[in-house]
């Protein structure tokens, strides 16, 4: 048996292989906090109107892009060298496909920030109640599917996608308030059409996190949830 | 050496593994291809403003969701017994993201397709001008994308970049004059909501097909181009 320093070859390999696995998890869950941070910020600049805020978040994105390349190059580097297999092997895809999503989370950041640029030059059309709630529900929906992924939770990224109604009813309720204001006060008609912008991309924020978590049930299970969540067995 | 029939068996190997890239590539052509067809449908459907055909639009998502499970999980198999490196590695992880954007790209076709149903009630709030020729431009751009994927085409996939401009000035110009109209006729916000809802989607068609051809890009030049498009030397 081929060792080194008293440990088997294999066993080494085991080990690196864990290392690399763990470094993964670790640079998914940084990612997943930049982007997280991202839309925090993004929701304050609106709120409180505060343009300085929202060029942080502008800036900020940058970080998130560097930070999906270096887990791009880390994906194809554990796959060419461990060439790992079964469950492994789509632990890492997952992990590959979630850094994707939560790159796009960080552009829909940029997005509410430029639209809380605009709506810091004037008074509120009207107080934001529902905007911050949403914002809220796609926090802890993706802090619960980054979980369910590295615990490999089927079960708590199940319960994620349960959330998903909850954001296109907010969605909706915020939408149609806005479209009210503008048919009585055609003069908010600019402001509105940036606060309909924030919610869609609220909606595009928990619509990738929802992603996910479907990426996590595809690799805990196997199987295929996406396009078939009501096909399911109960729990 | 190992032979079967006279052939040497890392050559029978390497013929099931080009047999294997060429079924991928095939899928690829054949999901993006039914992607471009909902687009396409979407339109007319509102251009038309014929229900039957947003409903076919609706119903047709089922095919391009399975399909792209179907590709998913060939991509796992590929990964797990062939275990390829470098070039053909990058190959099928671009193969894997270019999938999961075609899809989202039916997913779009379905926001086309509502909003065209319910805009299907009355005649049309002014002539459609704008909203055909982006979604010309689109489908051009995604055509051109997945024939630089498929050849391994890097400069053809950077033509795509390119004509992203040409789709925001669009998307500008639709937004610009929807808001005039708004303005100018209250009673027009409803449907003018819902035609700056199908230039988004349009957007975000031409967004994911730039993603693509970066990812052809990446795979092709094996370096970043994401993000960093202005810093690339000049062909």
């Amino acid at each position: 048996m081929n060792t080194t320093r008293g440990i088997p070859e294999r066993e080494l390999m085991h080990r690196h292989f864990e290392y690399e696995l763990d470094g993964l998890k670790s640079n998914i869950i940084k990612i997943a906090s930049l982007a997280e941070e991202a839309i925090a910020r993004s929701i304050r600049s609106l709120l409180e109107q505060k343009k300085e805020v929202a060029y942080e978040v502008i800036e900020f994105d940058k970080q998130i892009d560097a930070y999906e390349i270096v887990i791009d190059n880390h994906v194809v580097d554990i796959l060419a060298l461990q060439q790992p297999v079964a469950v492994d092997l789509r632990f890492i895809l997952a992990a590959s496909k979630i850094n994707n999503d939560l790159e796009r989370i960080g552009d829909h950041a940029v997005n509410i920030a430029e639209s809380a640029l605009v709506l810091a030059n004037a008074p509120h059309i009207k107080p934001l109640v529902d905007i911050p709630i949403m914002a809220d529900t796609t926090k802890h929906m993706l802090r619960d599917a980054i979980d369910a992924f590295i615990h490999r939770d089927a079960q708590k990224a199940r319960l994620v996608l349960e959330k998903d109604d909850t954001i296109d009813n907010l969605n909706k309720k915020i939408v149609g308030d806005l479209v009210a204001l503008m048919r009585k006060e055609p003069s908010t008609i600019d402001q509105a059409l940036d606060l309909i912008r924030v919610s869609r991309n609220l909606e595009r924020v928990a619509d990738l996190t929802t992603n996910i978590a479907e990426q996590v049930i595809f690799m805990a299970e196997a199987r295929v949830v996406k396009h078939h969540l009501n096909e399911l067995p109960e729990k």
